[in-house]
């Protein structure tokens, strides 16, 4: 039976895994799509539309906001950010999940908008310590940066009970396969199976001619 | 982290897989407990208290009943028939699952009792007439008892909308593995694990003296 698609926030503090389980989640089903965002901030060398971000100018990016076709939108430093609904949209309805890599403001505002078509999941760090000590071992951000981003993390583990979920990622493995059994128990449920009334029509159509 | 115990409903035509897979769950998890449910039917030779039934006189039933000591009750062919509330709520404090093999009002009102501690599963056969086969290959039904099990059937069935999840039993072991996948996702649902409070509360004492 073909089902519709999902969408799967995922949310964190920086180092808490987020962005490696989602990884780990297009490796396991490569079905599945990961939502790149639209940015008015410009690209950096290396950077490749379609890839890290959608480029977008300002103009074109308040439009899409007004049409309805962001899902979720923020500015951050000056910048927009959004999440283009469109490709989710075709994405859904080709039974694909799709995943979002997103805080708690952006996961709230695609809640809003999507409905019963979202699971959401909060990832936690085992303690703050390992929290810091994972940022450090990544040796790519300044003593500054850490602590704005740990700074950050308090604010967003505020929100870990708005989710449906929330998994302790004390474990890497056991996260993910923790993560994997969410989503399959979530494809699994009837407002997810389309086809269900035309196999129940049938059983009917059976009893009708016995 | 402890967890506080859910309702897992299994309602299906009779020989659509209920019984076998509530039997194939007990095997697989024996901290799952089944609900045995009340009688005032009097026991048959063979039959013990608290196995296939607590029997009860009518008067001690609606007691129990009047007392809200019941999830759910009903009246069939002159007998009561009900689900004792008390043990389950043992269960679900001790972290330990109850499964209740059960008809489509049965879990209607479990459902309205337990609400969010409820998952429903239906089972569907794959069609009416390899139903009706598994009836008759059973050899201990005579031909007027499966017919009158059929036209149950089709009653049965047509609350399948009714919930959480719907299953399609053409094999075994894969609606098996399905059914498994359900019930290890509900129970990481953030609302059934009462220790997240705590283990929050323990990050952020962490940042407060840091």
């Amino acid at each position: 039976m073909t089902r519709r698609g999902l969408l799967l926030i995922l949310s964190s503090p920086s180092g808490a895994g987020k962005s490696t389980l989602s990884r780990m989640l297009m490796t396991w089903d490569p079905t599945m799509r990961f939502s790149v965002s639209a940015t008015t901030r410009p690209p950096r060398p290396g950077e490749e539309e379609g890839r890290e971000y959608y480029f977008r100018n300002r103009a074109d990016f308040e439009t899409m906001v007004e049409d309805g076709e962001m899902l979720e939108h923020a500015e951050v430093f000056g910048n927009l950010y959004g999440s283009p609904r469109a490709p989710v949209e075709v994405a859904m309805k080709a039974g694909r999940d799709t995943v979002f890599d997103i805080d708690w403001q952006g996961g709230q505002q695609i809640k809003q908008a999507m409905r019963d078509d979202v699971v959401s999941v909060f990832i936690l760090p085992p303690s703050i310590a390992e929290l810091e000590r994972r940022l450090e071992s990544r040796g790519q951000d300044s003593p500054d940066v850490i602590a704005g981003r740990m700074a950050k993390s308090r604010d967003e583990i505020s929100h870990w009970a708005e989710y449906d979920y929330v998994l302790v990622n004390d474990d890497l493995d056991a996260t993910f396969e923790a993560l994997k059994i969410i989503l399959q128990g979530q494809r699994l449920r009837r407002d997810r199976q389309p086809d269900l009334s035309a196999f129940v029509r049938g059983l009917n159509e059976e009893f009708a001619v016995r």
